[in-house]
């Protein structure tokens, strides 16, 4: 199809949505090795996580050979308030870089928890509520999934705690405020209202928190509080089939225009929205039938894939969540407090972390300073104040294009532009007024952190 | 058509969206009264306005007879970075309400400016631009026509001085950072840069500002200023005109599911969404082919059309922009304190205030606590936390739902939700403490500010 035929967005029709997530899983030789529990180094099994997930949800993280997974109903019914979420071709970037690159991206800001977290917190909602359950337990950093699983527990009369990193607890009250508004309650943390906090806090008396430690605080209530299971934002196997949407939409679109991607970025936290947008392609490469280069972007002050250890580790803090093989950091590393662009948990999707460890992505690392100016550069091209944390992917999208530009190659680019940046005013100023710095960990700091590794095996 | 085809949201295609702005004023049969040069109370030509209004503006602003007017394809250009935007069946807010009544809201609120404000920012700046200036300048209250402006004139590489209400300059930090990322200098008002600004700080000196000081500001610094104008986000009849667009993208997306609305809700500050929401709908009532219940919501602590004098009036309170005739609680009038949802312009578009005037149009006034109950109401059960300006409008649409209900009747309901609350959360934590007021201007208090209206003829 001619180029100039292809829209400014492309929004599929209600009846264009898929009804099926897709679980790359599926399609691995290599499977994601299992989460462990800590106390024996056995493998978890259904008995051993009903205390802390939820069961249909469990069964969803374990399976591990169903490629096709049906989204009930009423899930469907919720996506459509917010979905399909557009495909932007941004023709002003691609101008403003003067690039023959073609770039997409997917925007998932066009709801009110400002990003992709609502297709996951929508589908844990559900089957907390379908299993009877009177609430659920969990933690938030910068605030999008918090608010998005407010947003869900509030549609099925849920009741929603929310552990939220004191640092972010303080300087970000208007993203509490949203929570509060969709009912959710809202506790900083490290805090008082449980042992692994109170622990913690006598141990550091000053700290501001980290989201390994929130997670450890949501987790203990889950587990001692009659009718609460602990559902989470990311790196879950679950979490990478509910956000699966996003890249089943993305190739409906692209396939509906005729288009054929060459490269797909996406930014990489914990791994919700890249395991996402990828799940589809990353099918087709595995099954042999396209190839695509696919690169995660994480921040230089966070790079764990780049610069982490394979290895099984603790997703929290406090040590009494499942042990996961993945890449990481250490369960103790937090980002140096410069860092303003989210995407700061220590380790990694398991599922994309074997993906990346058997060759199928790449991986890059960006500095915060030019994630920033990657930012400002796409808002005031293509209208959008994006996140910091969907401006990793700007970044590295603008480098690549650029590349096409030098190379003069008119590859297509995709990329994931997970959210809005409304709430990261802070951090804007900071750039704004020039006062933004980068901090890079040293070896000796990353060497200290894989010290305290769990051994295993 | 059956009702359960219609989907949850409308978008037009690109090639269904309107390439001309209607002009209501070609379909009244009593003209808008023209705008007055203060200084001899004779109407003002083109010339008189040209040292404060770009040319072209000019000549939309006095042209009433002209129905349609063809949007130029820069503009359309950048409408489809975000629009069309869509019309939304509530469905979820239905079911909460229990009501036979079908209600529908054109969303404006999906960009970053995160209103209807870009519609017309776009156009003025284009104009601007055409003309070969330098810059514009402009007021903004709460900033989102600020943050508009911003955006339009980076985009056609613009200069863009903001004067911002001193009040909001100051408790809303994140507005104005928003703007600064998108190259414009913000400056609060009152200030020490204008003489009527050093005039207002003597006369006043713990002040924190007002809508009509910050325009008298930013009218100085335009005509005093080489290659500058002065822009204005509402009451205009230019800026009605863009806004049109709202209007004919909604009748579009109506007519395309063959939905007759009765009765079309909007808020009104100035009247720049309303009236534009309005405007196919009005012309059809003003041409007798169609009738609809009109109704405009406005603040009970800003009550410009339910308790206002339709008379001559200064926009501004320095008393140095033109008279215009409207429905007006007199330029000194300032909302209570205590008022938090916006809509705090003491005048509204002459336009609308004809057509109120003449009996083709209702307006109600609502309390603030009210209008925050059905924004939380309408933001847990459709998702989007609405603007407190937009509530307004959500609170009247699910006032005439619930009076649908008494009766049983199935009405068809259209509003107008201008856009999204993530930079009001201030008032939202207001609410959700239980220490958000009500606040009524008294008749005396009314009367005293009615008593220094211009006199004219």
């Amino acid at each position: 199809m001619s180029d100039n035929k292809i829209p400014y967005k492309i929004y599929l029709e209600e009846n264009e949505m898929p009804t099926q997530w897709y679980n790359v899983r599926a399609d691995m030789k290599k499977k994601p090795e299992p989460l462990l529990n800590p106390a024996t180094g056995k493998p978890m099994g259904h008995a051993d996580l009903a205390p802390v997930f939820c069961d249909e949800l469990i069964e969803q993280e374990l399976d591990d050979v169903t490629p096709y997974i049906d989204i009930p109903e009423e899930i469907i019914r919720f996506y459509k308030m917010y979905r399909p979420s557009p495909l932007v071709r941004a023709y002003f970037l691609e101008e403003k870089l003067q690039t023959p690159a073609k770039i997409y991206y997917k925007f998932e800001g066009n709801n009110t928890s400002g990003s992709h977290k609502l297709n996951s917190a929508i589908a844990q909602a559900y089957y907390a509520k379908k299993q009877g359950l009177k609430g659920v337990t969990t933690e938030t950093g910068a605030g999008q999934w918090g608010t998005a699983l407010s947003m869900a527990c509030t549609y099925f009369g849920l009741d929603c705690k929310v552990y939220m990193v004191k640092v972010s607890y303080e300087q970000k009250p208007f993203r509490r405020e949203v929570m509060r508004t969709y009912g959710a309650s809202v506790v900083p943390s490290p805090s008082e209202t449980t042992e692994v906090g109170r622990k913690i806090l006598a141990e550091h008396p000053g700290t501001t928190g980290s989201l390994g430690c929130a997670i450890s605080e949501a987790v203990e209530v889950a587990t001692k509080t009659e009718g609460y299971r602990y559902v989470l934002g990311s790196v879950l196997n679950q979490v990478l089939l509910h956000q699966s949407i996003i890249g089943l939409e993305t190739k409906i679109a692209l396939d509906k225009y005729g288009i054929r991607p060459d490269i797909i970025i996406g930014c990489a936290g914990g791994g919700s929205n890249l395991g996402g947008l990828i799940s589809p392609f990353m099918g087709e490469k595995l099954r042999g039938e396209a190839d695509y280069r696919i690169i995660a972007v994480e921040p230089a002050s966070c790079p764990s894939f780049t610069r982490g250890k394979f290895a099984y580790d603790f997703c929290d803090t406090g040590m009494i969540c499942p042990l996961a093989k993945m890449y990481t950091l250490g369960s103790g590393f937090i980002p140096s407090a410069n860092h303003a662009g989210g995407l700061r948990f220590h380790g990694m999707s398991p599922v994309l972390s074997q993906l990346y460890h058997d060759g199928y992505m790449e991986a890059v690392s960006v500095e915060q300073t030019s994630v920033f100016e990657a930012a400002e550069m796409f808002a005031r091209a293509e209208g959008t104040l994006p996140a910091p944390e969907s401006s990793h992917a700007i970044r590295a999208a603008i480098d690549e294009a650029l590349k096409c530009k030098e190379i003069g190659e008119e590859k297509t680019i995709v990329f994931g532009l997970t959210g809005t940046g409304y709430f990261d005013l802070t951090a804007y100023a900071k750039y704004n007024d020039g006062e933004m710095t980068d901090y890079i960990p040293t070896d000796a700091e990353l060497e200290e952190s894989f010290a305290k590794l769990p051994k295993v095996e």
